[in-house]
Parts: structure tokens; sequence; C-alpha cells
């Protein structure tokens, strides 16, 4: 079984809406195990609409279509879908109903073509709208079923999760599951490289890897006849990619970030954690206060910009930075030592470096800096980033979360990873 | 001339990730007044994708790819290309230096899988990666153009504005030129109420709003024959703008950021600032440490998340936090006074709220307040978020920035605009 997803709307084709209706069917359709192999997005045009529908229809099992099921002139999906199978529209009086009922509750008068909403094409089913006036719509014809949806996620959401996907999944004849292996640490290359022979000899699961930054993912995805059957073939294959990677990996849960990673190790550990920042600028904080319950963990942080602050809050020897620099190992770690006697945090961690966009202190754009100490330990890394001020500051905090991640599990024999997904 | 995008990724098409490099080009080329009428998304599988290509070959006189580029067995967008233009592979000298030079600065060796991303069909153009090591390339067919273009948005934006929108400037008849006004302070709805009459009669030049986070944006797009006349047909819808909305508008330079406008408020009055931050975690310094230059007015910033760190840092009362709660303005007001008494800032600005996902404090998911204090004078206002945990952080930051613009403003008569484009 095939799915094919039309987006239609000018307002995606001109780029002035981002399109996570797309995104978030094809997840779920991933999730269920019907195979996508295309989307796509026409504008509110008859003619161009009318070809993509017959050109899918050909192709695909299903063809679901987002949107243009307004009320006003420009919305004719329903119209061409129609034209697509030769149906005339008739009157859905249940949906008339639902329509007549909608504008009851908010008080309001519908207009004349709020009616034209409660058409749809002869002997198709309308699907209820709780959130809004257009129903969805399937057409069930010999060789395909067209599914139409409202553009708006807050009604295409609902009826999808209540209406769509169980319909779906009536049709589907395998379970698909995937699995992501998420590693942090190295680079996309190296992954690669080293599990080269099981991405050539890869059939079911297969594998495929994802650079993030500072992050590798590797999803591992397996189709069965059932839902357990497709996991027992994942399982060990997960199992390979842990033992190959070890350390590295720092989760086999798809809903589990590097920052909640370490948080999670943080709170294994009976940890609390300080930073201080300077050309990430509180970006470090931030995003372990992205966390919900970072609370435990996480109390105080400083961004030390100037170099003065650096010196007043933190006790940067002014030798220091004259000898040195301020973009310098040396710095970064006694940002560290000033954050253990200005702090009672047990992990330390300090920032410095040159984001750009011009050079500083004789240093390279992307030349970074991180200390990490715990309990009197500080380990120091140079790290050299490419790209735009905010992506060097962002492979700066990816950068900063592994170094801490790695000090925390080398000083503690007791590794307990945040791999909630393993039991 | 009309453009059509087709992105490559079997990542999209599983719905791992939004497809925001479509939204991206769209937008840019909508600006630039080429007309595009598909987008479609392929995994990177070669027979599909070599058909979509030929389909959008035909129908386009632009197809513009974005994603598969990299160094992995996966990555078949530019043999795919080659393939449907009948052109073999060859290596591209400046980009194989390139590449050599990227794994030089960064001090690791190459592997030889990215050797692979200096190779381009025959008779192409390589488009040099700042930003990465896959160079984007185009090739000029007689009937089309095809341009390649890596996946990672932060290398596809930069290689788009640098060399993609130039090139491809040169095809379009007509001179389409926008110029935004940027709005905070304000919501989308009140400011279309605010020029209803504006948008109803409008033809040439057209005005669209965009909603952003705590900002609208409203583009004014004029056509002429030449650039120097769609400028004329700007101007004066341009000043009618600036003239209802006032001070709420922050520029009218499309490169001008809210933070950047901000930063330039502060050089222009000689300001330095300070942060104490809760929900937000350091969100807001990052925000400001993201402009180039900000070392002249940030100096220092506190992300103090527990309610001790308020206290022992800045010194907020118990007595304060145990009758009003730490979310609350009296709180936030704690907070700037506490700024005021350790740094020697003149702007101190706080931030205290509940950014979820939980109730706390009997304080409603998305309250949060923010305070403003300039030389004595605070101001505190109290805001009602919605979204997730992030869009509310997200929302603190730019309300944040709104305040503290608004209150520089108030205290400074002499009121300095970062629209350097005005001139």
């Amino acid at each position: 079984m095939t799915v094919e997803i039309i987006c239609v709307g000018t307002e995606i084709l001109l780029g002035n809406i981002v399109n996570t209706n797309a995104a978030y069917m094809a997840e779920k359709l991933a999730g269920i195990g019907l195979s996508c192999y295309y989307q796509s997005v026409v504008g509110d045009n008859e003619e161009r609409l009318l070809e993509a529908i017959n050109v899918a229809k050909k192709r695909s099992d299903i063809v679901i279509l987002s949107g243009g099921l307004g009320p006003t002139e420009d919305d004719l999906t329903k119209e061409t879908a129609a034209k697509a199978c030769k149906r005339k529209l008739v009157m859905d009086e249940d949906s008339r109903l639902a329509i007549e009922n909608y504008f009851a509750v908010k008080g309001v008068k519908p207009t004349d073509n709020n009616w034209k909403q409660a058409l749809i094409p002869e002997g198709a089913k309308a699907v209820a709208n709780h959130n809004g006036t257009a129903p969805g719509i399937i057409i069930e014809e010999t060789d395909c079923k067209i599914i139409l949806l409202p553009g708006p996620p807050g009604e295409l959401i609902p009826m999808f999760e209540d209406s769509i996907i169980p319909y779906l999944e009536s049709f589907s004849d395998k379970a698909l599951v995937s699995q992501t292996v998420k590693i942090c640490g190295i680079g996309e290359s190296s992954v690669e490289n080293m599990i080269k022979d099981m991405i050539d000899s890869q059939t079911n699961p297969t594998i495929a890897t994802y650079a993030k930054i500072g992050e590798v993912h590797i999803r591992v995805t397996a189709s069965a006849s059932d839902k357990k059957e497709a996991k027992k073939l994942i399982k060990p294959v997960v199992k390979e990619l842990k033992e190959r990677f070890g350390n590295y990996v720092y989760t086999t849960d798809d809903k589990i970030t590097l920052e909640q990673s370490v948080v999670d190790l943080l709170l294994a550990n009976d940890l609390t954690v300080t930073a201080a920042e300077s050309c990430t600028g509180g970006m470090f904080s931030a995003r372990l206060i992205n966390v919900p319950g970072v609370s435990e963990v996480y109390k105080t942080g400083y961004v030390t910009y100037s170099n003065k602050s650096k010196r007043k809050l933190l006790g940067v020897r002014k030798a220091v930075i004259d000898k040195h620099g301020v973009i310098s190992a040396k710095a970064a770690e006694e940002m560290v030592k000033g954050l253990n006697l200005i702090t009672r945090a047990d992990v330390a961690v300090a920032i410095t470096g040159n984001a750009g966009p011009m050079a500083s202190e004789d240093k390279a754009v992307g030349l970074v800096y991180i200390a990490c100490g715990i309990k009197g330990k500080i380990t120091v890394t140079e790290a050299h980033f490419n790209g735009n001020r905010n992506k060097i500051r962002e492979s700066a905090v990816a950068a900063a979360l592994s170094l801490m991640r790695n000090c925390i599990l080398e000083y503690y024999s007791r590794v307990t990873f945040g791999n909630k997904s393993e039991e």
C-alpha cells in the first residue's frame, strides 16, 4: 500500500507558511507502515491541481490532499477532486447540520458560502470536523482512495488521529517499526565508516544515518507482519550498533534529546551543574533549561562576555589573559576554577571562543575552548567549528554537552544512561 | 520564468524533519519575482528521483533540488541529476581544494567518501560552500537550468543568499523590489485592522503581513520595469506604514533583526545592558549576543534559575517570594533591583515565569513577568503566552526585547532608530 500527500495552498508555494502538515502526516503514515514515496505542493489552481491528482491516482493506492476546503472562492480542492473522479457534488445532510450547529454555538450567522462546505462528491463519505466547518471527505475509487482534509493544523490533526489513522490502518498489510541510535562526539563520515559493512548488506531492517549539529542519528527500520515481529528484527541491529559505538551512544530512544540525556545523567548521579559562557552567551544554559525538571540539577549560570566580567566574577587572572588571550585553554580552565569557587555545583562548564564574524586576538573564527570540571578534575578541549556566528555557537553548545557527558561517564564508574526505551 | 523546487530526502518523506528549506526558498523566489507552481519531495531513490527531475525539467524553466549531496552512499542527487542531463561526473579542482582546506582547518583527515563531493557533472558550474564540504552545482541545459544545493539549512541558506539569488535575478524580466516594515509590541490582528483599507485597495505595490514570534512583518512589494522604478512605488507606502505604526516600527531594513535594532539603540545611546533570566535560562542573553559587536554594550548576565540563586545573587527577599511567589511582578522587580546593585549596567532586564509543562506555584503555564530598569525607573509587564515550553520561552525573549526597546525610547527623547536603510 503506497500513500501520497498533496498539500494545496498558494501560501505554501509562496513560502508564507512552512508545510508542517506534510511532516505530521508523513510521520504518522510511516508509523503505521504505509509507504509514502511522494509529497507535493500545488497552489489553488484547478488545472495544476487536477493534473497532480491524476498523476497521484495512477501511481499511489491512497492520495491524501490537505487544504483548499474552505468557504472562499479560491478553495477548490473538493471541486477538483470530484472532477478527477467524475462525480458531481451533492449536499451531505450530516455536514449541513454540523455547520448549522457550529455557528449556532458561536452565536454567529453562517454566510452563504459556508453551506458550500456541506457539499461532497456523490457516493463519498464525509468525516466529521469537530474543530471547524469543513468536513473531511473519503472518495473510494476502484483503483485508489482519495482523502480530502482541511488545511489548518488545528482541524487536520485531530481529524487525522480520530478518523483517518483508524481508516488507513485497516489497509496496512505490514507493520513498520523504527528505532534511532543517537550518537554524539564523532562525525557523520566516521560513523559511516564504522558501519559501512552493515549499510552495504542492509535489507530488512534498513539503516540510515542523519547528521545533526554535534550529533549523528542512525535510524534502524524494520518491516514485518506485525509490530512484535518488526521489533524482534530491530533488536539485534540496535545491539550491534551499541556495541560498536559504546559510550558515544547517548540514547536509543527517539524522544530523548542530547540535553535530556545529559540532564538524566546528572539526575542519576545526584549532580548539579553550572556554566560560564562567553561566545555562546547563555545558549548552553538555555538548552539545558529546555528540559522540564532541570531545576533539580541547574541552579545558577553566568554569561561572562567581557574580559572584565571573566576577571571580576570568575577570577580569571589578568596575567593569564595577557599571556594566552581570553580565547585559550588556560582561560577556559581558569573560568571553571572560578565557577568552582563561587558556586557549589558538582559540574562546571566554561565556553570561550571566537564565533566571528571577525578574527579576535588573532584567533581564527570558529576556534572555541570548552572546559569541564568535576570535583577538581578539569578537562579542556579545543575545537574548530565552521559556519556563521550562530552555527558556530550551536556547535559549541553541542560539543560542550558531549564533553560534559564524557567527563561524567569517566568520573563515575556507575554508568547510567538515559535510555528509558531499553527495558 | 517558472521555478520548481524538489527536496530530496527520505527523512522528509518519513516526516522526521519539517521541510523548512522549501518554505525558505519559495519565499526568496517570490521575492525576486519568479513564479513557483510546484514543490515536491522525493526520497533517496534513484528511479523516483530521476522521474521527478524529468517531469520538472519539462514543465519548469529552472529546477532547484536540495539535499542528497552528502558524502554517504544514500546521497545520490548529483549522480541522478547528471544522469537526467546525460553528463558524466568529473573532478572539480576548486571543490577538491576547498574540501582539502576544510579538513585541514579542522585538523581532521578526510575519509575517502569526502572526495566524492568534489565530483560535478561535466560542464556544470560548482558553487562554493563556505559552511560545509558539498559544493552547490548549476547545470545549464538548453531548455532548463538545474540547480543542486546542499540540504542542511546552515549550508543552503548562505549559498542561496550569496550565489543563487544573484544568478536567478539575471533571468527575471521584470524588477520586483520588496521592503519589509518590521513591527514589535502589537499582534497580527491589530496590525491588520490598522491597515485594512490599504490591504483592500492594494494593486501595485502589494501588501502582506507575516506573523513572527513577538513580531509582525509587513512586506511591501512593487513590480516595475526596473529596480529604481519599483523602489519609487514602494517609498510612499512604507512612509504611510511608518506614520500609522510610529514607534512600533523597529526597522524597515530586511536584514535588521529585533535584537540587532535593540543593540543599535543601546550603542546609539551609549548604554550597557545586563539580564537575569529564570524560565528563559539564558536565551535572552544568547539572542543579544548573536549580534556581532555586542561586546560594547553587553558585559555580564545571570541565569538565576533556582529561588536560592535569585535570593543569593540578586537579593530577592524571601518575604517577597513567600508572599507573591517567584513568578510575580514583585519578584521580577526585585530581580532588576538586584541587577542594579551588582552590576553597573545602564539597562537591566529580568524574566521570571512558568514555561511549563506543569503549573507551578498555582501559576498557569505561559504566565511570564518581564521587568526592565533604566537608571532607577523600573517597568514590569505581565504576559500570557501559548504553545510548548520552547515557544513560551521564545515569546518571552521577544517580549523582553520589545519592552526594553520601549523603555529606552521612553527614557531618551533623542530617538535613534537602527534603520540604516533609510538614507
